[in-house]
């Protein structure tokens, strides 16, 4: 079977699918909300999750390795989370004030990850990163920020530089050179290549925010000493270190990336999986940093890093949403070792399968996290990402779509949650090594 | 009775509120996660809502008249949003991918706005309006954004301009000059004044962005034909004009400001009424200008303006919530008769309580929006707001919390919802009636 098989494969399994696509077309731009959750032919329409599983418009269930952009560590709406979100909605999910919610979310942070001296809800991690880059900015009055070649920290208007390849071209109309004039962007996990760029910015140097782990650039674990070589620099240079753990954080383990790289930033985010599925994005860290923001002692905006909040900042819903995961968490570390033996699993056996039919292949990652990547030789930034062979990955992981109802958003790195289990990768192998067999790889 | 007895009325009987805000020091600087929702002495920690009410911490009982930002026009928790939740949070929050309850709540828009040609949801009014002059300038090739001196578009780095008194100096540290540098500020309501800053511009500007209403900075309508003395200038001068109807769409009337004052923007951002009380943004508008965002046909950076999605954009827990509201609100459009009518019978009422008093004071707001000023002359701007006596305001704010069990987010805007009825306006009247004699405002 070749890819145009599959291709109509899916079509015919998607009919109401496609339908919703036409009526999507007249609502949005491409017919999508969001640019990567559109793939060729259409995206199928989901109505429902639940588990490890996705249902869409046309019956069809998929076992999902997107997760919610890899949010849903538990899978999707698991019983600590729905009982507590089932009682919230009937008292109120959004309160516009202080509330008790918010101060048990937040002790929980902070008794996982003490590292968390102090912090403040957002919505979403594309508003954590902008504040945590202001505090660095107010903090040490310096204009500079670094940030990786790919690396992702949401759609806010300073850090969407380098984003998608060709690296060094703009990133499309309507962004301004004056806003990104002073983002600099070094190549992940080359430390010399890196420190070179840094050198040259370092007396206007505010801060260096990375992903620990490159998450949306294509699943790039770091260089040993990779992550705590930019960080002395930092440190002996009197700029932040700032980590960007909204895909890391309570993901790698309990504690994060900070915790498995034994690092100590300045400040670092958080968001997706201690929102519990519901909107979230927190920045934290040092206490005298983040208390360039506090609006009680710092009643003149002279003085106070404008980092306020919107309407749905600390909403009890999402307050107790990310509490029961992470309470869940927190009394079942075994998630871990579980989600940790599953990502193994499937990364030693899809590299079998690709070895031993002579397809050339790199899968990557770490812990539950895992990448395909169609070329010949070791993937370690994101160029070697973007320059692999990404349209037979997308035909790869439509036809798990089309032929074995296998979900991964076509390109995207996959997440096991503990929903999953041995006989969910068990089957990915199998599919895997199927689609090798119908030739889908010639 | 002076401020000091109602302060210490609000201290005795929110002692569980001070343990909570105790501990709350210890995770937020200043002990909260939104800056404007600190107020003194410290703010009670609300432990549930429903319907016009919230509760807190030391089973105090509130009539809320913040109402979530504003955003709750059904009442906190209204049945047909919390029955559509309590389904919704067991069938997946974050499918991730397109999904049907999107497609339900955009058709729902469009069906009341026809304006709303096309549509992007994002997960903040903060994106939304980010998003906004992002295809502005993308559109138009130019750079300047035009707002109003103290109006509010959430605390994205763009607009993120003279909002707070005295509004020509900088928002604080942590911004940097060059990102604002293209950012211009006109006197809301002043005509002639706005067009000369305009004109100085128009070369390059993109777009004018403004409440139809300015909300955050206090409460204050239109003057006749200032609003479209703006559409038109910026229509004579090939830029864009953006309405920001986060706070007046749904809220002044079911088809918001744009139909209420027959205006025609380009575009125009929505949230808050929409989501439900979940988190939400959209940006919408003409056709052609928002397909400068369609990922499917401009699939290359450079023609594409990167407004692109976060990890809980159009998830269908805020989908079903919108839709819930909105389908209320179409089929009852009574709902806008009786909170207008209770606006205007708080307005009227307090307007005469301190008027026969003799205390120097403005009720402003339209529909079902309404502020107290105390200040001696006519409130038009922004400057009015910020000169007149805010620490009274904070004072009877409180007052009213600790002596009669209504709130006010001390020196915010009121609104009504569908939960109040005339016996909360006569409370609130009665209450501040009290006030007066008690001797509050000498």
């Amino acid at each position: 079977m070749d890819y145009g098989d599959y291709l109509r494969r899916y079509q015919k399994r998607t009919t109401k699918s496609r339908h919703l696509f036409l009526r999507s077309q007249k609502l949005f731009p491409g017919g999508i909300s969001h640019n990567i959750r559109y793939f060729e032919p259409y995206p199928f329409f989901a109505t429902g999750a639940k588990s490890r599983y996705l249902h869409d418009a046309d019956g069809n269930r998929y076992t999902d390795y997107w997760m919610g952009h890899w949010a849903l560590i538990l899978g999707h709406s698991p019983a600590p989370v729905a009982t507590a979100l089932a009682r919230q909605v009937k008292n109120g999910t959004l309160y516009g004030v202080a509330n008790d919610a918010s101060v048990a979310l937040a002790e929980t942070i902070q008794k996982i990850m003490p590292v968390a001296e102090s912090m403040r809800f957002c919505s979403t991690g594309s508003e954590a990163t902008m504040y945590a880059v202001r505090l660095a900015r107010a903090k040490t009055g310096r204009r500079v920020i670094a940030k990786a070649i790919g690396g992702w920290h949401g759609f806010n208007t300073t850090l969407m530089q380098t984003v998608n390849y060709p690296f060094e071209a703009d990133e499309g109309p309507g962004l301004v050179q004056d806003e990104g004039q002073h983002v600099e962007s070094i190549p992940f996990n080359d430390l010399e290549a890196s420190l070179k760029v840094l050198e040259n910015i370092r007396d206007d140097l505010a801060c260096i925010i990375i992903e620990p782990f490159l998450g949306g650039a294509g699943c790039i674990p770091p260089a040993g000493g990779y992550l705590k070589g930019l960080q002395e620099f930092a440190r002996r240079n009197d700029a932040l270190f700032i980590l960007d753990e909204i895909v890391t954080g309570f993901r790698l383990s309990l504690k994060g990336a900070t915790k498995e790289y034994g690092l100590e930033p300045d400040l670092f985010t958080l968001g997706k999986i201690c929102g519990g599925g519901m909107p979230i994005g927190v920045v934290c860290g040092n206490k005298e940093i983040m208390s360039l923001a506090d609006p009680v002692s710092r009643r003149d905006k002279e003085t106070r890093c404008a980092i306020g909040g919107g309407t749905f900042s600390a909403n009890p819903a999402t307050m107790v949403a990310g509490k029961a995961t992470l309470d869940f968490l927190a009394k079942n570390e075994k998630v871990y070792g579980k989600i940790d033996k599953l990502g193994q699993m499937a990364r030693k056996g899809l590299t079998k399968i690709f070895a031993d039919a002579k397809i050339p292949c790199q899968v990557t990652g770490t812990n539950s996290l895992f990448l395909t990547h169609f070329a010949g030789s070791r993937i370690a930034d994101a160029t070697d990402v973007a320059t692999s062979d990404r349209a037979l990955l997308a035909k790869y992981h439509l036809a798990l779509m089309a032929e074995h109802d296998i979900f991964f958003l076509p390109t995207k790195m996959g997440a096991m949650s503990y929903a999953h289990d041995e006989s969910d990768v068990k089957r990915l192998l199998a599919a895997t090594e199927s689609l090798v067999e119908s030739g889908l790889f010639k």
